[in-house]
């Protein structure tokens, strides 16, 4: 008899009859005597629609209203599931987020979960009862309601099996767990049975949205063993857990990739300590976010040239912000290139393996594919590439490391 | 500067327009240097959607999980009323039922407030801000949600102004105060300026349905001024409140009126100690609640008639529970009729003053209305007619005691 925290998100509790569908995966995990505890995210459309009608008071709502508001969705779920296990003879009970209660602090919007008590579903788990709750939100110390932001139904979820030891937190979502890369690009694309930790923080950060980054960090800093899987097609899904120490061969989990991406550069700077800062510094002010930093000696030896990327969106305003500059930083240029896409190869197993950062170089080499920048860190290369080389790059080095292959890398 | 508690139901929150009209008749009670709480209801229909929810789950919900999903409702108006009232530069600060903390007991769907805890209230008035309450809601000892049940918001309101000693609490509503009798049946029904509890208790529970009869007596006991006004038309509407001591003359509050009405008679039973209880035991039995009860002595001295009237949906039920009595209570004949209708003069006067019983069965009597029973309680006298003369019956007495006249009654 294991103990489960089982995520619903908003599409598996859409409407009444996929509610009434969650309510059987639950009853049918309860009756393989597993205790179980849900955790549901507000019905699919509905946290836009209470934004929406926030807005028709506020253009920009307070936040602390607006959480008063949000916290509405999950908690009409959490008593709907509850009445749907009833109905199929499956003691439940329901609590929102101050009920828990999860302490979270007093940051509307983005709180971060403090303190979770465990003590009242303990009780209910050992009275036989199914125990929801609701997710994305807490309650902070002085009674205030709060919500952990978009996707802090994840966050809750592991948090919960973190604070309860449970066995497992399972999440299930749409899609039936974690792929080598994004099967659209590839169709050969294959589902991982397991990734780590750091690996699917690397996946999910570059563009491979199954879970909230929080909560992937959570699970880890917890050792929660996170499970992805599908709430519509059955299937073990993929298990995100600690690194395996008996995996020795060279272990690739995959190929991330993102199309906002957007570089610039400038050219020709003195080479002297606080260039880097005199460049980011304006840009972080703008609340900016820059990604990859790139610094090069130029030719003559005295000046150097320097390339970050941000996001599409902000192109625009880095560049003028650079431009506004230039004369302080005695620049001889910037430039910048808004159709440039990023390619990540992610995997423990590059960090005792050489030449893996080559034999990637070299595919995409082969096919023509000129790399504009490149970054490393302990478990992924990530390359620069002319936005028109993402899906071929992607193929290509889903192919060079035989990434279809459960034999080669899993 | 007065502390007043605003109650807003359904209707005066219906949409996102009108809750920015509450905001700037709250807004402008506040600019009087007024303290202002606000207590509001769930969005008109809003209620009825949620149940219509739950009801997919369950055909007869669970109250407790219930109650969970009611509770959104208000929790999302505070919310924007909030939003709409900061939007216009009125402080403000809204407060769910567990948020206050409303204690109630554990009556799910139809709980009792029992503690209103006004520290976090006080401290906000202080400052300035306008203190919105959501309505119907509270919180059990287990921290368990509950309602209070329709209407209950009225109670919230109430209460609220009992917790924080208001000057006032001032009911916002369809209607522009309470009548002398429905104008829907008597053109010349008059909006009363003053009543008191307890001519508005029987005003309320024989059909004029203002206010919850709950929050009357709540307001009652512990003497709350309350007034009862229109949410889109301007005027002062009618203060219910304590007995004016001054009020010397005969003063009948106005007329009210009930058709769903039955009654039954159980004829030529033996008159002996306990025959009302083996008659009306077996009702009671059966959740049937009994109204007017009569007893005459049969014309023969040994045997007794008793009639009574409970509600017209349950006349069918009652009629076959006395049939099936029959035997066991010896009566001759069981005859009901269910098309039947009480009309009720009511006001305080009629304690000091005869002879307005008398007035009344004159008045019917010269129109040929033909009273088949008749109750009577310190301020009111009732009397159950057929059906068809109801209309003619309330126009009767409205005139025969000319409440169209202010100077008169009032």
């Amino acid at each position: 008899m294991a103990l489960i925290v089982q995520k619903y998100g908003g599409t598996s509790v859409a409407n009444p009859e996929r509610i009434q569908a969650v309510a059987t995966k639950v009853k049918s995990a309860r009756d393989q005597h597993h205790d179980i505890v849900v955790v549901v995210s507000a019905m699919a459309g509905e946290t836009n629609r209470l934004i929406e009608l926030a807005k028709t008071m506020q253009p920009c709502p307070r936040p602390r209203e607006l959480d008063v508001i949000m916290a509405t969705g999950e908690q009409v779920t959490i008593a709907l599931l509850a009445l749907a296990l009833e109905h199929i003879n499956c003691p439940a009970c329901s609590y929102t987020g101050f009920q828990v209660p999860i302490t979270t602090d007093s940051a509307y919007g983005k709180a971060r979960i403090k303190d979770i008590a465990v003590a009242k579903m303990r009780a209910d788990l050992a009275a036989g009862k199914v125990v929801i709750v609701a997710g994305f939100q807490g309650i902070d110390a002085l009674g205030n309601i709060t919500t952990l932001g978009r996707g802090g139904s994840d966050t809750t979820g592991v948090a919960l099996a973190a604070a309860l030891k449970a066995d497992e937190c399972q999440i299930y979502t749409d899609v039936d767990g974690v792929y080598t890369t994004d099967p659209r690009i590839e169709p050969r694309a294959r589902r991982l049975d397991r990734i780590t930790f750091e690996e699917m923080l690397e996946m999910a950060s570059l563009g491979s949205k199954v879970l909230q980054i929080r909560s992937v960090e959570f699970a880890g800093k917890y050792n929660v063993p996170l499970r992805v899987l599908s709430s519509f097609t059955p299937g073990p899904g993929t298990l995100i857990t600690l690194e395996d120490q008996q995996v020795e061969e060279v272990r690739i989990a995959g190929i991330a990739f993102s199309r906002d991406e957007a570089k610039l550069t400038v050219l020709g700077v003195p080479d002297r300590p606080g260039v880097a800062y005199g460049i980011l510094g304006p840009i972080a002010a703008a609340n900016i976010e820059v990604d990859m930093i790139v610094q090069n000696i130029a030719p003559d030896g005295s000046t150097t040239d320097l390339t970050f990327t941000v996001h599409r969106n902000d192109y625009q305003r880095a560049f003028e912000i650079l431009q506004a500059n230039a004369n302080k930083l005695g620049s001889r240029e910037i430039s910048g290139d808004n159709r440039i896409a990023k390619l990540s190869l992610v995997g423990v197993g590059m960090r005792s393996h050489a030449g893996i950062a080559a034999k990637m170089f070299a595919s995409l080499a082969k096919e023509g594919i000129n790399i504009r920048m490149i970054s490393t860190s302990e478990i992924k290369i990530s390359v620069v590439v002319d936005e028109k080389y993402l899906e071929l790059g992607v193929r290509t080095l889903h192919d060079a490391f035989e990434l279809d292959r459960q034999d080669v890398n899993n």
